[in-house]
């Protein structure tokens, strides 16, 4: 089981990368040129939870990340009736702890793609990881797809090569939006119930999918923050992000499950875009 | 049972009503004197089910209507064995058949409320009666609640005097988002399973819901239409609409009903705002 020094090691890890993450887009922010918007910053807010533990939101409305949530948070508590069973290790014993990362990404140019990131270590009589990332563009550049699904390949790569294919067509499953026969994005993965037995493997691999965002979505953001963009683009942006709001609201388990466990409303529904449209 | 004649007298009341209704607010876009923008149309689409029926989805864009869908449909087939049990009388024969309007309307002006409404009638093995309305304005008039109150109170008093108290309560336990703890709008009147067991009756009154709308909701528009308007009004308004949002595809039974036994997306989702913010 999860020890208490690796729950605090985990703890400072998603916190230093939740720091680390915002200081790269704040830095993005700096170098792009607009004569109309500032640069934008971060704004923390912590919270803490009746029940336990609590956790920070970092907000940022700037001039190349229309709306950028990053959120680290660190729980425990009991899972209700309702979840024991469903919860793997619950069922007995409905006491759980959990620490992890989440982030969603709407940039300002259509040109420039959404991202979600999400990496979490839950205990409960079982311990394992789960997360994954997603690329949603509005205008998909084969070279951008082929560099993001790579840095997570390495990523997985370095935790067993095995994991990559299945873990893909996870991701390609899960960002799916059957009512409208369409996928959310581009995929990525998404893993869950990850548990070698072997702690440090797993934790390495959690980092590296840390690892891998740094990498590759700063490179992303800077190949097309400068492309021009008109209003026709704007607008077809504004409609791709109506259906992630539509996979948020309808199909994200993480969504659903936190709002129907009294999570924090304001930082699950971070995700959700500061404007979309159905026309 | 509903007849045949019965059936086809439902048909046409609500094409005709759909007329009605698209000519009101259609009327209203002439009467709206702005320079910039043109008074809208509407534009009819019919569309055809492959078990059988259809319907006619009329929008608008417009300048005093940012969006407005006003649609009908009659259409016939078998549940999924999913639903029998949940449906009234499916449970041994899974035949239904069903027709019914049902719009939403989006106001330009933040002033100027959104609406919903939908009648309905379905046969299964049995047959009723369902519908309602409610309005959800951004800023709230006491005199324009009262005014939508009474004209639904008229509407039911004409049927059974004991209709009002239980079809408002039903409204406000409807249209609630227990996740913000917040009511979608400031409510109207809800009913389902309606049978007396006299279709005239019955008929009646779902007709006198029809006529309370086309009473009250073009003369709420021409009291707030002309009301200067800001951006930060502007604003409010697309996040209360992101409330909207997440109603339709939270907690919506329709919604959800409709797509997730494979009816008309577009018709579905043509409630949605044009437009929506979650800052």
């Amino acid at each position: 089981m999860t020890t208490l020094e690796q729950k605090q090691t985990l703890t400072e890890w998603f916190q230093s990368l939740q720091k680390r993450i915002c200081g790269a887009l704040e830095e993005i922010e700096q170098e792009f040129q607009h004569a109309a918007i500032l640069p934008g910053h971060f704004e923390f807010k912590s919270w803490e939870r009746d029940e336990g533990g609590g956790g920070t939101m970092g907000i940022m409305h700037g001039a190349v990340f229309e709306k950028a949530g990053v959120n680290v948070s660190t729980v425990h508590g009991e899972f209700s009736p309702e979840f024991r069973a469903r919860i793997p290790g619950a069922a007995d014993d409905p006491r759980f702890w959990a620490s992890g990362l989440s982030l969603v990404i709407h940039p300002m140019n259509p040109y420039v793609p959404a991202i979600h990131m999400n990496t979490r270590h839950i205990v409960t009589t079982r311990s394992w990881f789960g997360g994954g990332s997603d690329l949603t563009p509005t205008f998909e550049f084969a070279e951008d797809t082929k560099s993001f699904h790579q840095a997570f390949k390495d990523a997985c790569d370095l935790h067993d090569p095995t994991d990559y294919p299945r873990f893909k067509q996870w991701c390609d499953e899960y960002f799916y939006l059957p009512h409208r026969g369409e996928a959310r994005g581009i995929g990525g993965i998404f893993y869950d119930n990850l548990d070698t037995n072997d702690f440090d493997h797993d934790f390495m691999f959690t980092k590296a999918v840390g690892e891998a965002f740094l990498k590759i979505y700063p490179d992303l953001v800077r190949r097309r923050m400068n492309t021009p963009w008109t209003d026709e683009g704007k607008q077809k942006q504004y409609v791709k992000r109506g259906r992630y709001v539509e996979f948020n609201l309808m199909y994200d388990r993480g969504t659903l499950f936190g709002l129907k466990t009294g999570g924090n409303v304001e930082a699950i529904l971070m995700s959700l875009p500061p404007m979309a449209s159905w026309p």
